[in-house]
């Protein structure tokens, strides 16, 4: 396989995706949907293959993420359904400008072009993102996990199906790789593929950093905090901090690091100790928790990401040093305050420098689908384009559009020159 | 010097610096602009060692670019009252959403973080930057030409002067770089600056590109193109042809390439060739041209950036070849059509790949000054984050804030689970 003959072509793709009717991305994502649930067995069979393969080779967590079921696959199917019904952004104007009589600007939103996602193991990431990719009008090359590469293959028949099916779809508005060594030299192209979203493990999201010049969205850590406040409610705190931790610890928006404002510590820890305990949460702590009369291990840093049931405990003075805490050993990722008091929440959401701060509720909820956006394609951390879950807004950008009547700059030149007039048209 | 511990003061300034009361953000961009006039004679007079030490050593353009005048400097503090003006962006909030009773979704702007911006030669880009920056409540490193070395010095001392008289200020809220090898330091340091700025040539933008892990927005090359319809008028299309090449060939939005539809070439050119000759334009031509009977040499590669008073041209089959060429050869900087045919004119602004997309309008109006943005920090060809003039707008990110009642996730999921209601509130 030739990479820069098969990039050219996803280039090439890119502005017929970018220019589809929204009623023919409707027409597709509804296809997309019927298929999957047409092909329901042969996608089973399929995967079947390679839980064969696998079975025994992976931890028993990855094994049920792998394997597909009639659920999940109606799961996705009414996923793309959702996706489908999401309003158009493609080739909307944001907004007009008049710059002067008869010269107006447009911003219009346009999908980015050639998003390469790379990804681990989960194989039912391909009908979510390319639903996305369908409904935004980019173009994808997906690398997914070599373990299911049976699966994989199975849900790329289906874009077969619909390029086979739909004389506007071009032939490569999506293209599956299948070795890392295809990734490496993916990642060289530059001038094909306009950003990378590395979805796995902080050092495969660490290697695609330190190895292109494409732009990468996504994130390495997810160390999340929720800080206990003076003025919070005990009872409620407790099941937040469990729901947080237990819910899926291995998940990126799992908590990592609870801080307890000195004042509350000794009576929350008698009741969050016993909790704990019976979540089957091991708690590391700092040495004031361990005064309290506990014996704790100490946790080997604060910006540790356990991804089990493993939590590090800390007491902290006040607001200001929890912040100070969370800004410094954190990811920027999620974190949270548990309190009663307004006052203290507006200076944790303002000073928390994190894609996502939270009042009062689970850090679990940092998703895609849980903020209401369908899915995601990832969630960043980065400060620029796009943070937190990333859903279709996070795959556009714009262009300017200005149109004029021959306009000239030199007329606007010096002091004898014209003035702009500027005024929002819409 | 010690890189990191300015970088840490940097970026614990950023907090404050995103936080403070728009009143404030006004008040010091007004006393800014107050202390450019006051000290307009000390500015003149650093300036002018910069100009003697320079004289001579460099060309007539870049000394005019070097050079501060009285005119200058009230333009500047002009500016910078317009940028006060413009309306505040920073802890606004651009949706809320209800994800379900009572817990609520909300999208907040917030500035991005520690911003570098590294530029050559024009010391007039230290308040026009600095009055984007305050405005949006981010933090900026500096590093100006060395040829400028005195000038840029006494632009920093205003920075002093305001932070000796508003105690809202926090220290490192701009700092100034002074040469190549901290620049280099600076770029090593990505947990501390979130965006790099380059501003100057291909050579100082690939560089930095290629030497860092921190998010890069700019652009290497302009190669910007005109594609001559054959429903265009002649006349008017000469006029805008001179004006993109002529009224500042060096800037990165001049023409580069004309190309103009086969069935009006031989006309065209002849009134063109004529015109070019008057204003001193060297042109480079395809062979159909000069088998029209010209004698023009051929440019040496369609993807050239002169920068001078030199074009190539080339005769286009239709719109179709006309868009395939920009798309292959040009850099996605700026592009126009001149026609009088709106359904050619919608094929082009679709199908063209570029940050600004013009019709029948000269390609010197891809600035932010003249986009009504009151400056710019740049112009960005990348298709991430902010493309074409970079203004307050692509200083900007956004945080989630989500505020519930002790929601947990757990209770929204599995068959029997909660279902979500979202609904946009505002």
């Amino acid at each position: 396989m030739n990479m820069e003959k098969v990039l050219r072509s996803c280039k090439a793709s890119y502005t017929k995706m970018s220019n589809l009717k929204p009623e023919h991305r409707i027409a597709a994502l509804d296809f997309f949907a019927k298929q999957l649930r047409l092909k329901k067995d042969f996608l089973l069979q399929e995967n079947l293959k390679d839980l064969k393969e696998q079975s025994g080779k992976i931890s028993e967590s990855l094994y049920q993420r792998l394997k597909l079921t009639e659920d999940k696959i109606e799961t996705l199917a009414k996923g793309i359904k959702d996706i489908s019904l999401l309003p158009n952004l493609s080739n909307t104007i944001a907004w007009k400008k008049q710059l002067d009589d008869t010269l107006v600007l447009e911003k219009k939103i346009v999908p980015i072009g050639v998003v390469a996602i790379i990804f681990e193991s989960r194989p039912d990431v391909i009908p979510q993102i390319l639903s996305l990719i369908l409904k935004s009008g980019n173009v994808a090359v997906l690398k997914g996990g070599k373990e299911a590469l049976n699966s994989n293959r199975a849900f790329m028949s289906i874009v077969s199906d619909m390029n086979s099916h739909f004389d506007f779809l071009p032939e490569h508005w999506c293209y599956l790789l299948e070795t890392r060594e295809e990734v490496s030299r993916l990642l060289s192209y530059s001038q094909y593929v306009d950003l990378v979203i590395p979805r796995g493990s902080n050092e495969l999201v660490q290697t695609v950093m330190n190895s292109t010049n494409i732009p990468v969205l996504g994130h390495a850590d997810g160390i999340c905090h929720i800080y206990v406040d003076s003025s919070a409610s005990p009872t409620k705190s407790l099941d937040v901090i469990v729901d947080s931790k237990v819910q899926y610890p291995s998940a990126c928006n799992a908590l990592e690091t609870l801080l307890i404002h000195k004042d509350i510590a000794k009576n929350f820890m008698e009741s969050f100790s016993q909790r704990a305990a019976e979540e089957g949460i091991e708690l590391k702590a700092c040495d004031s928790i361990n005064a309290l009369g506990y014996n704790y291990s100490s946790p080997e840093s604060w910006s540790v990401e356990y991804g089990e049931k493993i939590m590090a405990v800390k007491i902290v003075e006040d607001i200001q040093s929890a912040i100070e805490h969370i800004n410094t050993f954190g990811s920027h990722h999620t974190d949270c305050i548990l309190h009663n008091n307004p006052e203290v929440e507006k200076i944790f959401l303002d000073y928390v420098d994190s894609a996502c701060v939270f009042s009062n509720a689970s850090t679990r909820f940092a998703d895609g689908y849980r903020f209401g956006m369908g899915a995601e394609v990832g969630i960043s951390t980065s400060k620029t384009h796009a943070r937190g879950p990333v859903g279709i807004e996070g795959l556009m950008i714009y262009k300017y559009q200005l149109k004029g009547r021959s306009h000239l700059v030199k007329d606007y030149v010096g002091s004898e020159g014209r003035s702009f007039n500027f005024k929002f048209l819409e």
